[in-house]
């Protein structure tokens, strides 16, 4: 089996299937070989593979999107990463009472992804795709997640050479004393996040519960208010633990 | 690009992912080795791939899992391969008059799948996973959906050279005829199926009505009445249509 070359076409076909999302469930060629920079002849081995898995399904109109063999993750997948019934409760009243969208992050390797949204009830709120790998060098979320993986912040540096190491740790350590951590404009201009821990029943730091909205809403008081609120509902949640994904975290 | 050795990587680390299902929802690197038959080398790497995606996730106990990053796919197929709540209610209504499981199944290249299962009220019932790949050359469901793609008949002795092409046409025609099919223990002995076709509201044939479960609840005068009710609510179905699933068929 072929090295490097066998890797990239594996990198490659998982690309491909990133390429669909809520925003974006349906493609043509085009839009996906233009997309994934690679030739076309590439693309459409690589769609076939995928298609005789059911993984991708072209529709009649000739587009793509995300096959019916996807189900057989999705019942698994879905009862594996689940947050508990007190934590959804939790999180629905931080929005109730706040307004904005509330996540959990967890820590996946060298990234950070939501496993659990409740949106927030302005109209301009902060949405991301639960799943969606997102950077552990920016956010609020990735500070409190990095205060249990300091080890972590020199290996980030690979995936993103312009990296300032020494204030990401200083952000990191001063979450980790404050038990909060404020990020605004990081990952995206204009949004601003709070997060604090959330520990699991035998007390690892295991998630991290976050506030998230747009920067004009997110200050002054206002911000005060958001990280009062966010760290009393993580602490709530470690009271009682997230249920059965804490084993996986 | 590399040709056969990067599909192969491809085609192995969907064969992995494959391995998790929900009667193995955590395997040891062992077991996944000796399950897929190759050098324990290739299979970590492998696995550190899907790892740094998040696809796959390591316990604290050293087992694998599915990652929280299947998330990102789980809402999106989820919704995409929906079938509607009327459908869902007629099929309830078949396993509350019938107790054996019903499913509805759809073909995707040259496989089948349920995108739809509504559980058997026995004990002994016959599940199977939804999204998960079915051979298109055994049960009643594939000769049902065969009868919407007689073309694929003579394909399908490339994924199993043992199949007997003018039994399965006959088969096939024998459905296109009857309005049914009725298979028993061609996939798995002690297990026998009624298939019915279900036509989108533009009367194409889009999936198949599915009744299933052991051989010996299913035959004589209780498999007559199977064959009525599959039927029936596969026409009533054909009536108000799957949903917006069937742009997708």
């Amino acid at each position: 089996m072929a090295g490097d070359s066998s890797v990239r076409s594996v990198a490659r076909t998982l690309d491909l299937l990133d390429q669909f999302d809520h925003r974006h469930p349906f493609l043509s060629l085009r839009e996906i070989v233009d997309q994934s920079g690679l030739p076309k002849t590439t693309v459409v081995r690589l769609l076939a593979n995928l298609e005789a898995r059911a993984l991708v399904s072209v529709r009649s109109d000739g587009r793509y999107t995300l096959g019916a063999g996807m189900l057989r993750w999705v019942r698994m997948s879905a009862a594996l990463w689940e947050v508990n019934d007190q934590t959804r409760a939790c999180m629905r009243r931080v929005v109730d009472a706040f307004g904005e969208t509330v996540n959990v992050y967890v820590r996946q390797d060298n990234v950070r992804m939501s496993i659990a949204q409740e949106e927030g009830t302005n109209t301009v709120r902060n949405v991301i795709e639960v799943g969606s790998p997102m950077p552990l060098w920016a956010g609020s979320s990735a500070k409190v997640l990095l205060t249990a993986a300091p080890d972590l912040i020199d290996e980030l540096v690979e995936v993103n050479p312009d990296l300032d190491v020494a204030a990401l740790r200083a952000g990191v350590e001063a979450a980790s004393e404050a038990g909060y951590a404020v990020s605004e404009g990081e990952r995206e201009r204009g949004a601003t996040a709070v997060s604090a821990p959330i520990l699991s029943t035998d007390g690892r730091l295991v998630a991290a519960l976050t506030i998230s909205g747009p920067s004009p809403r997110l200050n002054g008081a206002r911000l005060e208010d958001a990280i009062r609120v966010v760290t009393d509902a993580a602490k709530e949640i470690s009271g009682f633990g997230l249920g059965s994904v804490e084993e996986l975290l």
